[in-house]
């Protein structure tokens, strides 16, 4: 059995939101499974010195027609949030929180903030809606709470960040193919194609 | 006649470069002309307060990967060269130089530049290295030389670079068809699809 495709991104990420569409469904056109590790992008942004995205002069106006264009040819709904960016701890908690339990669940609820965030335009970094989001697929609500606020987990995310970063994420969606790395969801196409030949 | 695609670029781009490989294919394909504009990054890397891609944490030494394997993939020759980023006033001058009087030839000295930079690791960036590739494409040295020293030239560089920039583009390569903007090697498919369908 090869080992799970990884797929590295931040709550707060469209590219990553439109990677989270598509991922599962090629990997497991290849037979492969895939491991969901959400990361925080501004610790990382502090190292690589980069601004968010849509904060950068030109390419903040571009980056948001660009997402908006790539979801439609995507067929995938799409609206840019009405707070943006946001600080995805509240997400990022609760997912890992649930992933040692429960993986498939722990996917689900990730496919859930995505879509609260970037279709229903819901500000999840707000615990309380981070915590209804979990509620709304059978969560309990103070379990969700406790873990959101859980020093345990608050460090688990904290070693997961610099566990990706170690490994050379800088970005979001990062998706890590058995070693090869590919940033962005506009590397989908090669890593099916890495997928189907092995590499070239 | 529609109106020609425009391609922005820098001759010290590598994404660049390979774009320029493929954009007038994909354009005739359709039916359509393109436009050559060279523009000087580090103008705009002013504004944008971007860093040059492959000096920045992690994202560097991706983006090296990235390059040679994304050239692979679309099979075009790809050295990256000894000395980068560098600054490419000398081989835009000539081109703009060139382009008002002879364009097709001026394409023809962009692809020299490029190839001589990205093939044959010739630092292009240095005049005299700029004068040779033109004298092999048949074009006068004292002209040349004349050229990258003239102040009008200078000054229609700066002109094209401002102007650019009043259009939007913050990056290399940046390609405008009908006035929808593209900005990416990997954008080329979307390009495509958008010359056969006029947009989704």
């Amino acid at each position: 059995m090869p080992a799970p495709i990884e797929f590295y991104f931040d709550f707060s990420s469209p590219y990553g939101y439109l990677a989270s569409c598509r991922i599962d469904e090629i990997a497991a056109k290849h037979g492969r499974a895939t491991v969901w590790r959400p990361i925080l992008l501004g610790a990382i942004l502090k190292i690589t010195g980069a601004q968010p995205l849509t904060s950068v002069p030109l390419k903040g106006d571009y980056s948001k027609h660009d997402m908006a264009r790539s979801a439609r040819l995507m067929g995938i709904p799409f609206k840019f949030p009405s707070v943006f960016p946001i600080a995805s701890q509240a997400p990022a908690r609760a997912t890992y929180w649930l992933s040692d339990s429960d993986p498939t669940k722990a996917k689900e609820l990730s496919k859930a903030y995505y879509r609260a965030f970037f279709v229903d335009d819901v500000n999840i970094s707000d615990p309380q809606n981070a915590v209804s989001v979990a509620v709304n697929l059978g969560l309990d609500k103070d379990a969700v709470a406790a873990a959101i606020n859980d020093p345990r987990i608050k460090e688990r995310l904290k070693n997961e960040v610099d566990s990706a970063i170690a490994k050379g994420v800088f970005a979001s969606p990062f998706i890590i193919v058995d070693g090869e790395p590919f940033w962005g969801s506009d590397r989908l196409d090669q890593i099916e194609r890495w997928l189907a030949t092995g590499g070239w």
